[in-house]
């Protein structure tokens, strides 16, 4: 009995932060977790970036509402809760992730969330709790389940070290080469196969 | 950030086993673990039943593919995903549920699994994990996330106590009477209207 868990920004969904940064025209914006491997650190400079152009959680949310999931996405999620328990691990905000998820027809999501003031401003963000893609694949391996584990990023990979079986998808080369032990995947078609021979 | 569990048979599937009771006139296939506490006890007679009958997999599964789910369980399920965690815990199995769960959408679920032979019959049942459904909770605590359980029967006692809120949905008067510390819910609106106030 398999948990598939899988990462969402640029397996599913479009990166956010990227888009924003395309929309609202501002460059420090589009660096990610491929760039900056403290997400910590990523996530203070985005908000004190927002503070600064004056950019509050609706006006994130409306970018966010133009975008569409990748290509072959929904179709790819619907046979993943066909064949085995799905769900998506991401360090997205469930305010980011709602209108998009929607299109997906609202996946099991597993992620963060944020704060706001009676303005809307964002004021702060909250983690689920420290390593959270490690600590999901733990959760379900307590249950029994075999684990794997898909994503593109650094901060997939206590994820695919937890699980029983990891696959990059579509990663940088920086990441290949810094955890070469995992096979990696290029399209979603190949992906779909891979994880039907280890589940079924 | 609330993660929902959820009962299945009775709640949004109509009792799998009485239905096969039903369908097959069988009488000793309608006690379920309303009547019989012990799922083990229970199980072991349903399969040497099941023997007696000649009946295999594939029998049972196309009962179940008669079956639809109860009135307003699919609007209900699409809201839950939209506003929580949604996860159904149940003690079926993935072989009995598929038809159905297709008809849901396939919400995330979380259950036991069967054996066959090459003949297709039940050689045995594969429980996931001793007390699966407080198991269930206690792995979505570990992820940071409080949880509301609701279920009608025995089998789903555990999972209500180790959650921050349980419920009992439409139970029968022993369950109420054994289990007074739950509040009782007997109608699908009023339990929407209950989660919506606790997860938002």
């Amino acid at each position: 009995m398999w948990v598939i868990c899988a990462d969402l920004e640029g397996v599913f969904i479009p990166e956010i932060w990227v888009n924003v940064a395309l929309k609202t025209g501002i460059e420090e914006l589009k660096l990610t977790t491929r760039d900056i491997k403290d997400y910590d650190e990523l996530m203070r400079m985005r908000l004190r970036i927002l503070d600064e152009h004056k950019l509050k959680l609706q006006d994130i949310q409306e970018v966010i509402g133009t975008l569409d999931p990748l290509p072959g996405a929904l179709d790819f999620v619907r046979e993943m809760k066909r064949i085995a328990r799905f769900t998506i691990v991401s360090d997205t905000f469930v305010e980011f992730a709602k209108p998009l998820m929607a299109k997906l027809e609202d996946p099991f999501l597993l992620c963060h969330n944020l704060k706001t003031d009676a303005t809307g401003r964002i004021t702060d963000y909250c983690l689920r709790q420290p390593d959270p893609k490690r600590k999901t694949v733990e959760a379900f391996k307590s249950l029994n389940y075999n684990v794997v584990a898909f994503g593109d990023s650094y901060n997939d990979v206590t994820m695919l070290e937890a699980a029983d079986k990891g696959i990059l998808f579509c990663p940088p080369d920086n990441v290949v080469a810094d955890y070469p032990q995992y096979p990696v995947v290029r399209d979603i078609n190949t992906l779909r196969e891979k994880l039907r021979e280890i589940v079924l």
